[in-house]
C-alpha cells in the first residue's frame, strides 16, 4: 500500500527500478545476505553441517511478506519478521548478527543494482548526445545570456556542455557507487565479537561473506559513519540537476516565439485543442528538485547516529535513498528519451540567428578596439549601441561607428554569424571523450582539459 | 508498484493515511470532482440534461487503474487517463476544465482527508499529556540543560511544554488545512472563460462546484501561487518536529544510567539477550528529518511556476505533499501511542535527583546574593562549587560560602530539591487550556500568556 | 570580519537591515533587555535601590563589542562579554537570568525590526501592484501555459494573482512575527524559581519586563520548543519564493523574442555592448534559493533542542533567520524596485497576441462544442489543429471544422483576442482588497472568495 | 556591514578564513586573474606592450571597495565596479572577457585557499585521533545501541570509526577540491571567441593563464554546469556532519550520570554555579545543520543555470559556499580543539561498565548456543534475560539458563568485560593508515578493507 502505485508509479520511477525496491527485491536481498552468512559460517566450521542447505531451499516466494510486515507494526524492524520466518526450517539463520547487518547488506546490494540500472541509461544518454555533438559542432546558433540573445555559439557545443557534464557525473557516480559497496558483519557494537566466541577468525568470516556478494569489508564499521551512502545520495542528485537542467533547457528552446527544438514526448492539451505540450522536459526539471530534496534528507539523516548504533537514522535514510534512486532512475529514462527522440529545428534556429545580427557585436567591439584602442573602441561601440537601441539598424550603427573611429568599416563576414572560437573543437573533442569511455572504459571524468 | 509495501508500508505511514494516498483514493477524489462539475454545469443549464445521471452512474470500481497509469507514462498526466475512461458512458465529463483543475482538485480533497486523520491523533496526544500534565505538575524531577543536570522541574511541566507546542501547531495545521481548501475551476490559463463562452457565469459556477464540495473558490488563480500548500506543508512539518523531539526525549530519559521512562513499544534485540529498544522513539526522531526534508522539497517545488500554468512543479509538489501527510500521520499516530503507553518511573526519577544535589545551586546562589550582595554572592559561590568539583560535599562547600560570607548557612528545606517556580501552576494552566479546546473548542494556539 | 562586507554587503541585505544585525544593533537590544529587567527588579524591590539608574547610564557606544567577541572565541558565548562589561558599573545587571534569555529577547528585538522594516516594503509592493492591476485590468496579453502560448488573459490580472499571494503572505508574516514576540525570563531549566527565591512573583516579574518592552511572556517555557521562529521563518521564505517567481516571470517576459517588459534596473554588459542584462531579476530568483535554504536550517535547528535546554540549536537557529531576514530584506527591496520601475511594452504585448491566433482555439472549441456536442466539437477542433500545424491557417483550419460540423463559421469577433472570462474583475477587486488593507488595515490574507 | 561581525565572527568562522572571505580576499584574487590575463595577453601580443606593467603597479588596497560596493547596488555585479578602477590606470585590463570570467576565478581562488586551511586542521585532528586510538586500542568501555548499553567495545576502536570516517571524507574533499580548481576565460557565451578575434588562439590563451593561476582549463564551459562546485560543498558538508557527530558523541559521553569524558572547552554557565556547559560540543552539533543546509543550497543554485549563462545562481552559489567554507572551517578548528584537549576518564569508564555485566550477554547467548544449539539457547538466554529484568542478578540468571540447559555454567572469565572481536586491531590498523597518509600522503580514503 503505498502513494506511489499504478496511477503514478511510473511518474515517479521505472519498471525495473520499481521492481527492485518493492517488498521481493528486499526480501530477495535479505535472502542473498542470510545464505551466504550461513554458508560461511558452514565452511568455517562454525555451525553443524547441513545447515546452509536448509537455508538455500527457502525461495523469497515462501516468505509471507504481508506477515513481516505487520510485525514491524510492532517491532519497528522489517527484518525481524523475515528472520522469524527462515527460523523452523533453518535454524541456524541470522547466527551471530545483528539485524542491522540484514538490512544494511540488503540494502547495499538493491542500491548497487539500483546505480546498475541508472548507469545503464546514462551510457545511452552519453552515446546519444556525442553523436548529436559531433553533428552539429559547427551549426551556429543564437547564444543566449541572462535570457538574452548574446553572440553566437553552435548547437554541438551547447550539447557537449551536456555530454561533459554527464560524464564527470558518471564518473563520480561509478565511484560512489562502487565505495558503498560494503559489508559489515559485526553484530551489535561492530566489534565482531560473535565469530571470536564461536571460534572463528570474525575478519575472515566477514571476509568471505564480502567475497559472496562481491562487497567490500568496512574498514572499522559503519552503523553511524553513513559517509559513503552520502556521497552516493550526492552523486545521484548531480544526476537529477542535470537532467533537470537539461529539461528546463529544452522547455526554454521549445517555447513559442523561439521554437527551435520539440521534445519528443509533447502530448496534447485537453482544453486548449492547439497546444501541444513539452510534459516531459517540465517532469524533469520538477522531478530535479525531488530529487535533491532526498538527498538532503540523506545528508540530514547522516548526522543522526551516535553511541556505536541507533536505527532513527536507518529509517531516514532509507526513505531518502530508495526514493532518490527512484527518481534518479525516472530521470535517467527520461534524459535518454528526451535525447533519442529530440527533434532539431535547424530552420529556425538559423532564422533566429539571422534576426539577431546584434549577437556579432562582441566580435565587433573587439574588431574595433583592435583598431582604435580598447577603451576608445569600447565607448564607441557602446554608443552605437545606444543608437541601435532607439532604431537605427545593428550594421549601419556599427558601420557609423567604425567611421568615427577612422577605422575600416567591417565587411559582409563579419556581419554573418559563423562559427567562433573553439565551440566546435571541444564540441567533437567531448565527443570523442565519451565514445572513449562507451567503448573501452576509459576514465571520463576528467574535469579539465 | 512502489517502494514502500507491505513490507516498510507501515513503517512510513498509518493504514488509513495509505488509504487516502493509494490509486482508489485519488481516483474516488477525482469521481468527486468531476461529477460536482457536470451536476453544476446541468443545473446551470450548461450541458444537455441527463448528463450528470450517466457520470453518476460510474463507481470508482469501474475505472480501470493500471491502464490510466500505463498511459501516463506516455502523457505524464494521471488524470487524462482517467477522464478518457469516462468519455463512453458520460461524454459531457471534463467540459470547459483543464487536467490540472482536475489533479488540483483531487489533491486538496485527499489533503483534507489526511489532514483530518492527523489531527485526530493529534488530540489524542493533547488529551493524554494533559492527564499527564496535571497528574505530574508537583513532581520534582532533574531539569537538564546542555545534558548537564541544571536544577529542579517537573515532570508535568516538562510535558506541558510539548502540550503548549502540539496546541500551537494544531492550531497552525488547522488554520492551514482550512485555507488550503482550495478550488480553481478556471480552464487552461485561470480566467474561467470557457463557462462564459457556454452561456453561464463562470463565478457562479466555480461557486456552486465549491459548495458541493464544501471547498473555496480562489481568490484570482493558483496555479502559479502555491503558497496555501506551503503554508500546510510548514504546519505539518511542524508536527514532525515536534514528535521527533518527543521521541528523542524519551530515548535520552530512556538512556541506560537515566532510565526515567520506558518507551512502552520497547522491542528485544535479535542479537543481545539483555537489550530492550526504544524502537519507537528512535524512529520518531529518524521520520522528522523525513518530513523536514519533504516540506523543504515542497517549498522548493513552490518556486518552479512561471507563465499562467506549468506541470514541473505539480509532480515535485505532490510527491511532497503525499509522502509528507504519510510521514506526519505515522508520527501522530507514534506519538500518541508513545504518550498512551509511556511507563514513567517516578522512583527512579526521584532517586536520580536525590544524587544530584548541586542542582539546587542556583537558588541557593539567589540566597546567598540577597544576603551579601550579587557580586560577592556570586563570587563566594563559584569558588565553592570549584571546590565541590574537587571532591567537597555539595553541602558542605555551600555551607562554608555563607559562612565565609557571614551568612546564616541554608537549613534543610533549601538543600531539598523541591517544586519552584511557576511549572507546577503552568503545567495545570496548558492542561486547562488543552480541555478547552478538546471539549468545546476554544482556541487552542494561544501563543503566549 | 565577514564574508558579506562592503562589496557584496549590498547584494545579500539592505542598509537598514544590516544595521539591526550588526554587532551594534544585537548590543543595543541586549542592552535594552537588561534595562527592562533591571527596573523591574528595582520596582518590585527584589534589587536595592538605585541600580537601574546605574545600568540605565550605560551607553551601547560604551561597549567593547572586539573585546565580547574575543571572549566568545573561549566562552562560545557572544553574551557573556557583553555581561562582564557591565558589571563593574551596574553590579545587578543580568540577575536571576541565564544568558540564553538575553540572547534570546535580543534576538527576538532584532527580528521584530527586522519584521516591520520588511513589511514596509511588502506595502510599497501592494500599492504599486494595485495601481497596475487596475490599470492593465483589461489589456490582453498572451497566457503562457507549459511555455507555450495558451490562451488570453490580461495583464493586470496576471498581476493581481502575485497581488493576492501577497497579501496572504503579508498576512501570514504580520501574524508569524506577532507570534514570534515572546520572552522568556525564566532561569536555567525555564521555572522562574529565582525570581521566587528573591522574594518576587515570578510571573509578575516576567509579565512586567514584557510590557516594557513590548512583547509577550511565554505560556510555558521555549527553549525546547521554538516553533514561533519556525513559522516566522516560513513565512519569510514565501515571500522570498513570491519574489524570485515575480522576478523570474519578468526575466522570461524580457527575453529575446518575446520583450514584453523591461526590467528598469537592467545594466549594459562588460562583454556584449548590444545587451541589457536583468541583473536585478534574476538575482531575486537565485535569492529565493539562498532564502529558502536558510529557512530549511532554521527548521533543522528546531529538531535539536533536547531536555530543558541545550545551545547548539540556538547558534544554528540565529545564523540563519539572521541571514533569512537580510535575504528576505533584500527580495523586498528589489520586489519594490522591480514594481515601480517596471517598464511594460503595451505594443510589444498586443503584437505577440496578434501574432498567435490559435490561443484562441480554447474559446473556439467550446463554441464548436455547445453547436454539435462535445465529443464531435472536440474531435472536429482536434483534426483541425492538426491541419494547422502542418501549416493550414488557424483560421482557415478553424472555418473548416465548424463547416464540416455544419455549423455557422464564427465571426470576425471570435477570432479577435479580448477579455474574457473574470480576469478584468478579479484583477480590480484584488486592487481594492490592497487598497483597503493599505488603508485600514483590513484584514489582507483572506485565502479565497 | 553584516550580521556576522566580530561579535558572531569567530562564532561561525575562523580569523584566517573570515580574511579569506572579506573584501579584501576577494579583491585580491580579483586582481590576480586580471594580472594574469593581461600579462598572457601581453606575451601574445594580443595588447600592446607595456600593459601588464601598469596593471601590475595596482595594488589592492589601491582600490575603493567601498565605492565599488556602491556601484553593485546599481549594477548587481562586484565585479563591474572593480573593473571601472583599473581602466584609467590599466586600460587594457579585463580585455575580451565577462565579469563573470573574472567572478568565477577570483571565486574559485578563494575555494582553493580555504579548502588548504581546512585541510590543515584536518590533519591534526587525525594525527590527534590516530595516537588516541592507539593508546587506548585495548580499553575496553561500554558499546552503547539505540541508547542503551549493549556490548563491550574499547575506546581505540570508538575513536578509530572517527578516523576512518575522516580519512575517507579528507580523501574525497581533496579530490573535489582539486576538481574544483578550474579557470575559464571564454566571453560571453563560453566560446573564447574574443581572442580568435584578436589574432590568438583562445585554447593557448586559456591554458597560458589557467598555468599562472595553477588551474585547470575546463574541458568545455562551466557557466551552466556548476557540478564540480557542488561537489566541492557535499565533501564540506561530509565533514560538517563528521564534526558535529564527534561534538554530540563528546556531549552524550559527558552526560551527567555517563561522564566518561570531558571537553576542554567547556565554560561555567551564568547562572547555575555548579554547572560546567560543554559548549563548543553542542555548537559543532548546531552548526553542522547549517552547514548542511549552506550545501542543499549550493545544490538548488546549481540547478538553475540556463541558456549559454545567467547570474541568479551565481549569487546563490556564491553565499552558499562562501558561508560553507566559514562553517566548515570553524568545525574543523573546533573538531582540532575538541580532540586534543580531550579529557578522558578512564576510571569512570571503566566503572560504567563493571556497572553493566549485562552488556556480555550477546557473548554468553553465543557460548550457549554453541553448547546447546542456536535456537534453544537462545530460548534460554531470552528467558533468563526476562528474569534479570524482574531483579534476578545477571551472572544468576545466566548460570540458570546454562545449568538448564544441562550446559558448563560459565566461569568467571566469561563474566569480565574485555576486549573482544576485531576492535584492538582495527583502531591500530587504522591510526596506522592515518600516519602513512600524515607522512607519505599515502592514499587516506580507502573506504573498505
Amino acid at each position: 500500500m503505498s502513494a506511489l502505485l499504478q496511477l503514478f508509479g511510473a511518474t515517479y520511477g521505472t519498471r525495473p527500478l520499481l521492481d527492485v525496491f518493492a517488498d521481493e527485491g528486499f526480501a530477495a536481498a535479505f535472502l542473498d545476505f542470510e545464505r551466504a552468512l550461513l554458508e560461511v559460517q558452514e565452511a568455517f566450521g562454525l555451525v553443524p553441517g547441513g545447515e546452509a542447505a536448509k537455508l538455500a531451499a527457502i525461495h523469497v516466494s515462501q516468505l509471507d511478506l504481508p506477515a513481516a510486515g505487520r510485525l514491524a507494526v510492532t517491532t519497528g524492524n522489517p527484518v525481524a519478521g523475515l528472520v522469524e520466518q527462515l527460523h523452523d526450517a533453518a535454524p541456524y539463520a541470522h547466527y551471530g548478527v545483528t539485524a542491522h547487518d540484514a538490512w544494511d547488506t540488503a540494502h547495499v546490494l538493491q542500491l548497487r543494482e539500483a546505480t546498475g540500472l541508472i548507469l545503464r541509461d546514462v551510457r545511452t544518454v552519453a552515446g546519444r548526445l556525442a553523436e548529436l555533438a559531433d553533428t552539429h559542432a559547427d551549426s551556429p546558433m543564437v547564444g543566449r545570456t541572462q535570457g538574452q540573445a548574446g553572440a553566437p555559439t553552435t548547437l554541438g557545443f551547447k550539447l557537449a556542455i551536456w555530454l561533459d557534464e554527464l560524464l564527470r557525473v558518471a564518473a563520480r557516480l561509478e565511484r560512489a557507487s562502487a565505495e558503498a559497496c560494503l559489508i559489515s558483519i559485526a553484530g551489535a557494537v561492530g566489534t565482531g565479537s560473535s565469530f571470536a566466541v564461536m571460534g572463528g577468525d570474525p575478519e575472515r568470516v566477514e571476509r568471505a561473506v564480502a567475497e559472496r556478494l562481491c562487497l567490500q569489508p568496512v574498514r572499522t564499521a559503519w552503523h553511524t559513519a553513513r559517509d559513503p551512502l552520502v556521497a552516493l545520495a550526492g552523486a545521484l542528485a548531480q544526476l537529477c540537476t542535470l537532467a533537470g537542467k537539461a529539461g528546463h533547457e529544452i522547455y526554454n528552446l521549445q517555447r513559442t516565439g523561439i521554437e527551435e527544438v520539440a521534445d519528443g514526448a509533447a502530448a496534447g492539451s485537453s482544453s486548449v485543442p492547439q497546444k501541444i505540450n513539452p510534459w516531459r522536459a517540465q517532469r524533469m526539471h520538477g522531478l530535479a528538485v525531488v530529487g535533491r530534496g532526498l538527498a538532503a534528507s540523506v545528508d540530514a539523516a547522516a548526522g543522526l547516529p551516535e553511541g556505536e548504533r541507533e536505527i532513527g537514522s536507518a529509517y531516514a535514510e532509507w526513505h531518502g535513498l530508495a526514493h532518490l534512486c527512484l527518481t534518479t532512475g525516472r530521470l535517467a529514462a527520461d534524459l535518454a528519451d528526451l535525447c533519442v527522440h529530440l527533434e532539431i529545428r535547424t530552420e529556425t534556429i538559423r532564422a533566429n540567428l539571422d534576426a539577431q545580427p546584434s549577437v556579432l557585436s562582441e566580435s565587433l567591439n573587439i574588431v574595433l578596439c583592435q583598431a582604435v584602442g580598447k577603451q576608445r573602441g569600447h565607448q564607441l561601440m557602446k554608443a552605437a549601441m545606444a543608437r541601435h537601441h532607439q532604431g537605427l539598424p545593428f550594421r549601419e550603427a556599427v558601420t557609423e561607428a567604425f567611421t568615427t573611429a577612422g577605422a575600416e568599416p567591417p565587411d559582409d563576414s563579419l556581419f554573418t554569424a559563423g562559427v567562433s572560437g573553439w565551440a566546435p573543437r571541444r564540441a567533437r573533442e567531448t565527443a570523442a571523450t565519451a565514445r572513449a569511455w562507451l567503448r573501452h572504459g576509459e576514465p571520463a571524468g576528467k574535469n579539465a582539459r
